[in-house]
Parts: structure tokens; sequence; C-alpha cells
């Protein structure tokens, strides 16, 4: 255990002084283990996803699977025996607005098909409990800020699953980027995608799904290019081919290609695909030097080089643990991440989302307003 | 020199079946070695890539250089002393010509500023003499059509200095793709650049070069989409990015994005820059497996690797010399190579660059036609 907080607690100090560029703040970022609270998590879908959280957290040392929310009941007494949660802790989707009056929870963390999650986010929030939404966090922009208002309302936060944000290799690039290790940074690729099975599998329904790859696994890529290249881009192109229409069909994109430039002049070129594996790739120019990571967005573990040589970070624990236990630490102690998870820095990759999807469409350059 | 012959000739023996999608005979294919004939060159040009060409022919069997063309006589002098050319075999621009009446020379190299190509290859073909030409052919589409009707009137061959082509581990992977070891091919990416010195230097004057990077480097990523798909492509995208407005004056591409559209559905992606380093790989991804060439395009030595591991192809030789060679077999024995190197090959090249230009220009989609 000892060993396991050294390690976390080092990367946050070892990266403390590069991060200007960001809202970082050291008072709040020291006071991570000034507290042992746990934060005490009910899950809110219990699919393939959450069994794999579920498994992480018990890792974490401060999350505890205290609440379980499915619409199968089977599923609700198997893992309520597997994790022990009581009987009492456990709800179904018509009543688990009930969650309000239980105070065995804090946050509710909704690993649904995205169609679900503004529904589920809201009413999460108005039974005054914090939000942790798998990612994308909506099926749109509009209902992005509507999640957002609500949980404002609430007074709750609002986080969103982007555990690469919290992966050591990635932030050790970051840190890079940020210390002007790699000079000036002029491009960016992320490459991220793989065969999806199961054409009946809600991902490749557009009113579960919201889109196809892009809203899934492009994502990745997309989200990455932000905090790679470490700007908000001013312009979007993008392209789509498809092969298969019958299992991706109408509204589902198979494969995106998209760029997105900066206000530097750096720019983003990334492939989005439901139907190539052997992918998974970042890599990160600028004129002192590079970054790759390949794995870069998989479960783990990732790897990376620079122009320095490997990149030699272990990293002996689950990326959903790492995750789970920062969160705990952004609900309960106001830690400030290194990149944001928030559901402000979600909404922008829903905007962008949206940008690309017109880009392809319109089959030109897509300008984008600095203010969102 | 057994051991070389054996091995350029296990090259081609080996990949003999596979290409049944190019303009492969295999009558004329096994005549490589039926002449030891040997290709008089005299080189147009006694610049920085002439001096690696001219010393890489030092290594060919079945090419010696035998005539000299510069403006320079201090050049003419040295060149002609280390390499043996005789005092009647050695040219300035104004007298060239008289090139048609000296049979120690069966074809010149012109290797000049890319704007010189045109009136250079015509006035080499008017002399009756075979023409190597370095890429870009030319600067506009319109000027290589001219070439090679030029070419084609004289009765003499227009090749064009694709060293790639004849790389070996660059064919065992279109030998790969061919043999269908890939499966459906999906997506291929082309990364290539490097950070350009002397901002006086020709490469950076729109006037002699036509262009910028994707002149001068970008080309083999574009050129390289098309031998890996195996496809031609039918519309193109792109994306300029310049960040030094100083260095890279109107018309001169600092660094470009480009998108191409093949008929199966497969897409390229690709970066063309004068900016960056650490760049230059290819990654070919088919619904089977995947190809990676990293370096892809530099003089060497070139390394890769596939989901079966790396691509374990020992080459002892530069690049020039085993391009040198094969377009001895071409010009003097009629050998079809495995990738085309003719000027109709890049014309395809220049109708494609003339493509991407417009289409950074106009922002939106340029479709190309079957018919060139």
């Amino acid at each position: 255990m000892s060993t396991r907080r050294h390690f976390i607690r080092n990367i946050s100090l070892s990266t403390l002084g590069a991060y200007t560029l960001m809202d970082w703040k050291p008072a709040s970022a020291l006071s991570f283990f000034n507290s042992d609270a746990v934060l005490k998590v009910a899950l809110l879908g219990l699919g393939g996803y959450a069994s794999r959280v579920a498994e992480a957290i018990q890792q974490c040392q401060r999350v505890k699977i205290t609440g379980l929310i499915s619409g199968t009941p089977e599923k609700l007494k198997q893992w309520g025996e597997k994790y022990k949660v009581p009987e009492k802790n456990r709800y179904n989707y018509q009543n688990f607005d009930a969650i309000k009056n239980n105070p065995d929870i804090d946050a509710v963390y909704v690993i649904t098909p995205n169609a679900l999650h503004h529904d589920q986010v809201i009413r999460s929030a108005k039974a005054g409990k914090h939000v942790i939404c798998e990612k994308p966090m909506a099926i749109s922009a509009k209902e992005g800020r509507e999640m957002i208002e609500a949980c404002k309302k609430a007074g709750k936060q609002l986080l969103v699953g982007y555990r690469m944000h919290f992966e050591p290799l990635t932030l050790e690039v970051v840190r890079m980027r940020s210390a002007g290790e790699l000079g000036a940074i002029r491009f960016f690729q992320g490459l991220c995608g793989f065969r999806i099975g199961d054409p009946t599998q809600w991902r490749l329904n557009k009113a579960l799904a919201g889109g196809g790859s892009l809203m899934d696994i492009g994502i990745y890529a997309l989200n990455g290019s932000r905090y790679m290249v470490g700007e908000e881009p001013v312009w979007v192109t993008a392209q789509e081919t498809k092969t298969d229409p019958v299992k991706f069909k109408e509204g589902v994109d198979e494969t995106i290609t998209f760029q997105l430039g900066f206000p530097s002049g750096a720019e983003a070129s990334c492939l989005s695909t439901y139907n190539m594996n052997n992918l998974d790739r970042f890599f990160l120019n600028g004129d002192k030097g590079f970054a790759e990571l390949q794995p870069a967005a998989g479960y783990g573990p990732i790897r990376g080089k620079t122009n320095k040589g490997p990149l030699d970070i272990k990293n002996p624990l689950p990326q959903q643990t790492i995750q789970m236990d920062e969160m705990a630490a952004i609900l309960l102690d106001n830690k400030k991440p290194i990149v944001p998870v928030d559901g402000e820095e979600a909404l922008k990759d829903l905007v962008l989302i949206e940008a690309i999807y017109k880009a392809v469409k319109t089959g030109g350059q897509v300008k984008l307003n600095a203010e969102r």
C-alpha cells in the first residue's frame, strides 16, 4: 500500500513544476493525500466495461462500490453478492432516484450506452450525488450543456471517464511538451480504432450510440490531440469512408479521418475506425523532439518512446484503478487534475465531434469559435 | 559479384507470382540478365544528389558514367578526372545538344532543379538519348505530358528517378499486399519530411522548385500511397499550415496534410513537410495484417515490420546502385519493373500534386478523373 501511494504521489510531485500552461494549482494538488476519505460509488449500468471498472476498484485506496443500478435483477444479485453491496443499495432504472436518501452513496458512475447518459446523469445529480459519466459524455453538445447545467444547479461535480488523463506515460509526454522539451509543437497524430464484432451491439445503433467509431474510439485521438498539442483547435476538416454499409448504417461512421488546425500552426491528423486493427498510436512532433505512444489508448500497458529513448515508466496498476483513486481526490479533496476531466472538458470534445460530422457532410473546413 | 546478382535475381524471382495487379510480364522480367550490356550515362547537373548517384554507380554492374554536363567548368574538370570521363564527353548547358553525335552516351540522367527538367529532358530526347529524370518529373502536369510526348516522338524511353520502386523492403510489402497477405487494404499512411536548412536554396524558390515540400519530399508519401494501396485515387482533400512565411514564401508549401480516397474504400492520410524531423514512416493496414516501414523513404537502410514480425531483408547496396542497374535493364533489355518508373507513372503524381494544391486552395474535395 505504501508503495502504491508513493508511486502516485511521485507522478504528481515530479511533474509539478511543468504545468504552467494548465490550470494546475499546487495547493490543491498537494492536498491529494491530505484526506483518506473513501468515495462511495454506485455503478449505473452493469455491462462489460462496468465489470472492468468494478475489478479495478478492488485495488483502489479510496474508492468503494457501495451501490448498484441495473435493469437486470439477476445482475444486481450476482454483482451484489460479489462486491458485497447489500440489497438496500441495489436499484433499477425506475427507482434509482431514491439514492437521494441513501448516505451510503457519494457518487454515481454512469456506464451505459451514450444516448442514456443525459437522462441518467441529470437524475443522479438531482438525487444529490456527484456523477462520473463514461465518454462520450453525451450524444450532442446540447445534451452536454444541459448535463453541466443540471450538475451545477444541484451543486454536484460532473466528471467524465477519461482514463488516459491519469495514465503515467501519457502524463509524462504532456509534461515534456509543457516543459518545452519537444520545442514548438508542429504535428500530432492519433490513430485509434479496432474491428468491431457483433453487428447487433448498441455501439452500431445510431439511436443508442449517437454515431459510430468517432463517438467510441476516435474520441481518444480527438481528445488526445487537445491535451498533447496543449491548444484548442480553430478549424477542422474530415473525410469519411465506408466499405460496409450493411454493418455500418446511416449515421454510424465506419472510418473517419480528421484534421485539426491549432492557433500556433500545429496540426493534428487523426484516424477513427471500427473496421481496422493494428492501430492505437499517438505521435507528437515538435521542432526539438518527438514522443510516440504505441499502444496509446488501450487498456494497457501503454508503451512509449521519445527522441531520448524508451519511456521507462512502470505502472503496476490498471488504468481504471488510478483513474478512480484520482477522481476520489478530485471529488473529495478538490484536487485539480493535470489534464481536466470535468464536464466542460468533455463538452469540448462533443463540440468537435459535431464539427467533424459537419465537415464530413460539407466536405469543407469548419471553423471553430474560440467561444464555446 | 555473383552474390550481388544472385541477390537481385532473388528479388525478382521470388516475387514473380504475386504481381497480377500490375503490368508485370514474366518474359521480360526474366530477360533481366539475358544481357550484360552496359548503360553509358551522362549526368546532367553535378550537385549534391548527383554526387550520391555518381558514387552509387561505382558499384553498378551495368552502368558507367561516360558523360558530364554542367554549367561549372571546374566541376566538369574535377568530376571528369574523378570518374575518368574524357574532355570530349564533357558538356555545358549551351552545347550539350551535341551529345547527339556522341556514341559514348546512351542516356542522360537529369539531376537539376525541378523547373529545368522540362527543357533538359526534351533536349536530351531530341539528341537521341534515353532520359532518366529526377523526381518530380516537372513542375506541372502540362510539362510532364510534353516531356512524354517529346520522348515518344524521339523514339526514346523516359524514366523517372523513383529509387524506392527498387528498394527490397518496399518491394516485399508490395508483394505481400499484391498476394493478399494483408487482406483488403483499408488505410495507408505516409509521413515524409525534414527540416530544411539554407533558406536561399533552390528548393525554397518557387520559380525553380515549382512548389515546396510536396514537390520534393511529400511526393514519396503521395507516390507511396499509390503503389502501397495498389489503386489510383478518386478523390483528394488537403490542408496547409505555415508557421514561417518568411522562409516558406508564397507558393512554397511548408507543411501539407492530404488524404486520398481509393475506389475500394481504402484511404491514404499523408503528411509532407519542410519543417519537421523525426518523420519518414509508411504504414499500410489491411483487414488481415499490416506493414510498417520506418524509415520508409530515406537513403537507407530502410527498416520494416509486419504483423508477422520484422522484415528481415538484408540489402548491402545503396538504393541508387540497385535503381541504376535496374534502369539499365529497363532501357537495354526492356525489362518491366514491378512498380513502374516511366513518364506516365510520374505524370500521375504531377496530376495528384496539382489536385492537392487545388484542394488546399478550395478547402474542399477534389475529384479525380479515371481518365488522365
